[in-house]
């Protein structure tokens, strides 16, 4: 085994492990279970980290800068009304954004023939967001991020939403969750199909 | 020159040829220009599609496939109140999306080491959405993505967007649509410095 093939074997082994232990504690998103169980078995292919999809409310200070972001509430489910109401109300900082946010998924592989096959592979499932984003010999990083997604201040200063609107949304939201759901079941299904 | 150099050159011939017609033809986002001119210049990379980020109303069907979308109205500029409760009157489609879109640009080079130098370069600007798209031999296209966005639902079935919050997304895509045009003034500079 060469040096490249022994990094590749070690970053394997690393992630599965992450994933095999974050199963066992019950931390791992259910829905990318089936997905992510079926790549820890291949020879060429790992999974580093994943997202099946989620409905937050995200806090931000003046600036809206990301490193200074924060979830106030974060949910990897359908969400009620009152559950989005009781975050809005609660909310005492400068800004809140209401987010849906798609499927996010990272899968390293061993070299670019194999990212290649990955990015292929998403644009025939219908994800046109995909691509590479590490590529260093015997370690190439596929993102894979879904395009179902809602992302829309609610809260700033004297501005809050609405009930009926906040009511809108939610249902939006939670269409959009279960779209995002059926995306990733096709992904799973052709991954397993062509990923061995 | 090898096979694989010479799909490089027709390729970049072609594209830089595409760039400088719509330039002259005034068909080109204008805060693109600056950094499209100066990788139209350098020797080993090429822009292929860009869009300098845009507020717009798009209108979808039942399914809200992205097949079926269509641009109700959109500008590549800030907007103003009455421009955006006019498109929300006149629109009797299905359903309404409120959308502000960030940067979007293909850098495309010659070889994968030039590809992963725009990836880090795109994260010393505080870009997160980079990756490499297609990789082959000869043609190696990178996509970059701003992050400022916003993505909202606002009219479908008995549902309508009030005044009040109307004018708030104005003003919040407004305020993003700039963040987005420094961005990519942060990028242009980043790239005149380190591509040559």
């Amino acid at each position: 085994m060469n040096e490249k093939e022994s990094r590749f074997e070690m970053t394997k082994k690393h992630h599965t492990q992450t994933f095999l232990k974050a199963k066992k504690e019950g931390k791992m998103d259910k829905d990318f279970i089936p997905l992510c169980a079926h790549i820890a078995k291949t020879k060429e292919y790992f999974t580093s980290s994943c997202c099946a999809g989620r409905i937050s409310l995200v806090g931000l200070n003046k600036e809206e800068e990301k490193k200074e972001s924060a979830f106030h509430r974060k949910w990897h489910r359908t969400v009620k009304l009152k559950e989005i109401e009781e975050g809005i109300n609660s909310y005492k900082g400068h800004i809140l954004w209401f987010k849906q946010e798609p499927i996010i998924l990272h899968i390293g592989t061993k070299n670019i023939e194999n990212a290649k096959k990955i990015l292929v592979l998403c644009e025939k499932v219908g994800i046109k967001r995909a691509g590479i984003k590490v590529a260093k010999e015997g370690k190439y990083i596929v993102e894979i991020l879904g395009t179902h997604n809602i992302t829309a201040p609610i809260k700033e200063g004297k501005f809050v939403i609405d009930k009926k609107h906040t009511e809108y949304l939610v249902k939006k939201a939670n269409q959009k969750f279960i779209k995002n759901q059926k995306t990733l079941e096709k992904l799973t299904k052709q991954i397993k199909k062509e990923i061995k």
